[in-house]
């Protein structure tokens, strides 16, 4: 296709003039949901379903939207069947991001260059089958031909992480795989059963039996060193709203207690969202201590369609935005760890973009001048990971805080052939500064923009957050 | 006037070969507020005030913030004072959507090109009193003019539809005139005296006296059954909120009966909510069994001015857009109904455009592949009814649903002067498309864009919406 | 530098012209916080640190991001030490606000040109610090060079106005200085110690000793007409959100003398929201006599760093956007006043953008008609203060009131080298008419534009908000 052309997104001089710089740095994905097997264990993939549709709800709900029903999208029809089901849906999403998505990926990994739908499936499905079973497209070769440092995957502290235990060692890759600490269950209180089938698989990991509080933390202390060993310098957390910042110790030993005693083990909310805060308390201060760099996904409301849930389970593309007030507990929660001395290092992504300025307003007054970017707006995330998305971002962040100091995107993905999406990132950066130059809005210094540049492609995230590079 | 030329909003060729397409297409005018008495009896309009001012709050309201007394805008001054008063205001207005609407509708309906301010009032007053006598501007031949072949009114079912049973039988006519099922006043149980004059009115209208909850839903089962016999296909409910779900048979036969009884009838808040959820729930069970599209208007604040309210009435231009969360309401409302299998489509409009993102994404986790495009985000609603507000709303669906399903554009008006907003619409969306294939975004591809184009501005709506063309 | 051309912001000749119209144009700055000593006293400023950063929270706020210690913020370090941490952050702002804003001040004041850096920090030191001592950089000087004719500060009641009664004799000044009438310590019942020091302070100036409600209300009363006297004409409150519209004179008896008897005396907040809402009703009625403007500041949460609070003190860049709903209460405000007839001329700025349009929309219920632009919708406030606010507003503004009525832009500032954003503002509105222009949205037509442009510039001001002009 000639639309989707060596200057896609980039509109004057300036713009692909910096472009040519930005592409050559290389990426750290910070933040993603790669499957550590998939990457440790390096096997060629069977097929362009399995790498690209199987695990991807976006695809799914664009799927159902275009009045695919579920046997094609999540259900029992087979690979083939699935992918032209998704054939058929591609020309329906001109203008959403799945179509530059979608013959990004086709052209930077297989060389496709014609554009995906009904009548060209038949060849697609081919022709990408085949180049998968080329050495270039195995999973750690995928990095290294997107220039890729360092991986971040989203991991269980209950996790023993065998996969990154098997990569650790092993230094003459050309990338690095760290875990990231994502402890969401641990304050998942009101569903005892799952809580209490994930305290047993960490007594296990840890090695530690779980019978109350002490132990709790101590099990997920030692989860957290192991995972410093391992390389991890991120945690991550996935929360509605944050959690009230003053729950007690011991009412967080009531809880325990309650949902470890073999009684009633009902926790209401409002002590549940106590629980929730003593932790993240705890986990902030462990976060500090190693110089870490904790990350909050606020305000998602998640599998919201109870007859799919029940059908198909949790995460299939029936999550979307939550409308809940974010500034008060979010203020809090940063304020009361500044006051202890514990405030690590910190990004916060909001889902709603109506949150925008207050979240991004929200984080400058916890800059504490100790490090440069110690708060960080997080990318545009999921639902906002497109165009406009991104602008939005970019551009508020500009006018409310030091895009200079910014850490830059991430994935957030699933699926190996997601990294064109830093080159989108990239290309829209540079449209963005190539423009105001132009426009006179900023001035055209080489000295000036280069750091700029290089610094939220890549520098900024090396330097802040601490990852060891190969 | 040389600004409101042919290529009006049409900024490269790309956007104005496809507007030579779109211009073309038929109008489904699936929203109005139009009376249906005006359409059926299709008497000539004797002067512009009439028409135009008459029923309009938009301009009442600019005119208010220009300085003009009440006495001009809904008071006693003459016909001809309050459209010179309209006329001082005009200029006043620039940039604002009522400076494009008003000199589209007198080029369009009148071929009036002057611009409307104090000096050329007389004479345009004249020049277009005098065409409202020639018959190409009666009603019904506006409606043929711009290519109107379906108009759907806005209608209580206690209303007994005479002029929908009048033209119903009139195949002759080039358009079809069709009701729609708007039970506001069913709702309005804590308005008792109100609530009671309604079911009194509704009792006659279905010819069964209701004495409780169970003649209630009879009566209101049989306008549905009616007004589907007379080719309505959507429903429609205007909301601050949506209701609780939980509500149960119980607490409305209990409401009902408060309300019938002739002592103390005060229904509180939270019984009200629920009495609400239990109707709602009702009325989408009837409209998915008949195959027709609800929709919901959610966020207005009505009313808000309780002088003009007492002084004018309702609905004169002091509702505005309210705050409220919306998020988990109508989330959990689509997912009982999606649960219970009885999730008819659903267009849902908001008011406040800082919901758009949220809203546009709860409608996508309840997509079930059984329709496309089966739930619906409507299109820039009232505020948001101009060239930013359409903008957002065509970004943000592009961005989160399917474009390319989308029903689109509709009056929302109380006058036969409006149609022209169909074509602003359409002049907004060739260019936008025609920006993207510009700047290399989509592919300039006529196989691609041809079906994207006619979609939204007709088959869609065609297709998805079932109401019978002529 | 190349970039801050005479052109800035301008990108066509319609735009180029108008701001040819615009920026001859006198000032009234209606809303200011500079210090009236500074003003009245007129000494030169000994350095650019006093009169740039000393009281400067948005520099403060980009060095902390920037990884500046307190200590060259706000704490020990020397004038010069301080300006050279700022020389270095400047090349990080790049695309916020504060970049434009630096070298636009450096620019218009002293006529450097260069950027301001680490490396040419020493000499802009030195020529800034050497211009400062020439006579027109005195502060009375600097009104004169950008043209000011009003200038409003904004005090407290129990502030005896010193410096305006010394400047209100003076009629051979080129300029203006009127107090601004700002209450908020009346409704920090929550403070007790805070409110009654404040009370005491009151009582002196006022002459009147306040025991109980009635004194308190008389010695305010007192304030309000010596204000108006001094030739006040607005009033300006900074608030959450509205307080409650129903408190009573009964409760704000109870509050006062619960606040000034000796014993226990804390209010709680559902009381202390009902005494505010009384005494807003109160100030209402009597700038509704005077004729005064009315300004509420809405939605900033401040001071909300409690180390730096208690390091620091307050108002030192640690506030920011509250999320809190403002819908339901401003309507309930304004329409309690416009019901009782004591409607002041108003203005509304609200710090969230996502209230916008909801704001924007909830003024236009309470336009009369007695007042053209009775309801103002206030310009980019705090953070919204850039282009890409000030344009949301702009827009906003254009698309759901009447641009036209709009009474402009407002510095804002404590200092008083702020007057390049007057500047700012004026190019942007010239650029957003000048486009509309030449994409054929509005008519290329002088008759219309002029009024438009000067009125928004400095005519609506005038003629609104009654400020008597030298």
């Amino acid at each position: 296709m000639s639309w989707l052309t060596e200057d896609f997104l980039l509109h004057n001089e300036v713009a692909k003039r910096w472009y040519g710089v930005a592409k050559t740095l290389p990426i750290i994905d910070y933040h993603s949901h790669l499957p550590p097997d998939v990457i440790a264990e390096n096997r060629p993939f069977s097929n362009l379903y399995e790498v690209w549709l199987a695990g991807d709800h976006y695809k799914w709900r664009a799927m159902r939207a275009a009045g695919v029903p579920e046997s094609h999208c999540t259900g029992a029809a087979t690979p083939y069947e699935k992918f032209q089901a998704w054939a058929r849906t591609v020309p329906q999403t001109l203008r959403n991001p799945l179509y530059h998505w979608t013959h990004l990926e086709l052209q930077r990994y297989f060389n496709i260059r014609q554009p995906l739908n009904e009548s060209t499936a038949a060849a697609i499905w081919e022709q990408a089958n085949q180049r998968l079973q080329e050495s270039d497209l195995r999973p750690q070769a995928i990095l290294q031909k997107f220039n890729v440092k360092v991986l971040c995957t989203t991991d269980d502290p209950a996790d023993d992480l065998p996969y990154h235990r098997q990569l650790v060692s092993n230094s003459a890759l050309p990338f690095r795989m760290y875990p990231t600490f994502r402890p969401d269950v641990a304050f998942a209180v009101q569903q005892p059963d799952r809580w209490r089938a994930w305290v047993q698989r960490l007594s296990q990991t840890a090695n530690i039996e779980v019978r109350n509080l002490t132990n709790l933390l101590a099990a997920l202390r030692q989860r957290h060193d192991e995972f410093h060993r391992l390389g991890c310098r991120l945690s991550d957390h996935g929360l509605n709203q944050c959690f009230a910042v003053d729950g007690t110790e011991a009412e967080a030993t009531q809880v325990v207690e309650k949902l470890l005693s073999p009684k009633s083990n009902l926790i209401d909310g409002i002590l549940a969202d106590r629980f929730g805060g003593f932790l993240m308390r705890q986990f902030a201060e462990w976060d500090f201590e190693k110089g870490w760099t904790k990350q909050l996904h606020l305000g998602a409301r998640r599998n919201n369609n109870q007859r799919l849930r029940e059908l198909v389970g949790a995460d299939i593309g029936c999550d979307s935005i939550g409308d809940w007030p974010q500034v008060d507990r979010l203020c809090e929660f940063l304020n009361d760890l500044d006051h202890r001395g514990t405030l690590p290092k910190t990004i916060v992504y909001n889902l709603n973009p109506a949150d925008n300025y207050a979240i991004a307003t929200a984080l400058g007054n916890f800059q504490d001048g100790s490090i440069a970017g110690k708060l960080q707006w997080g990318s545009g995330w999921w639902f906002l990971d497109q165009k406009e998305g991104m602008t939005w971002q970019l551009n508020a962040l500009s006018n409310l805080g030091l895009l200079s100091r910014f850490v830059g995107m991430l994935t957030d993905s699933r699926s190996l052939l997601s990294f064109p999406r830093h080159e989108y990132f990239r290309r829209l950066l540079c449209q963005l500064i190539g423009h105001d130059v132009v426009q006179g809005e900023l001035p055209d210094d080489d000295e000036l923009l280069q750091p700029l540049i290089t610094g939220i492609c890549f520098e900024n995230a090396r330097d802040l957050l601490g990852l060891k590079l190969p």
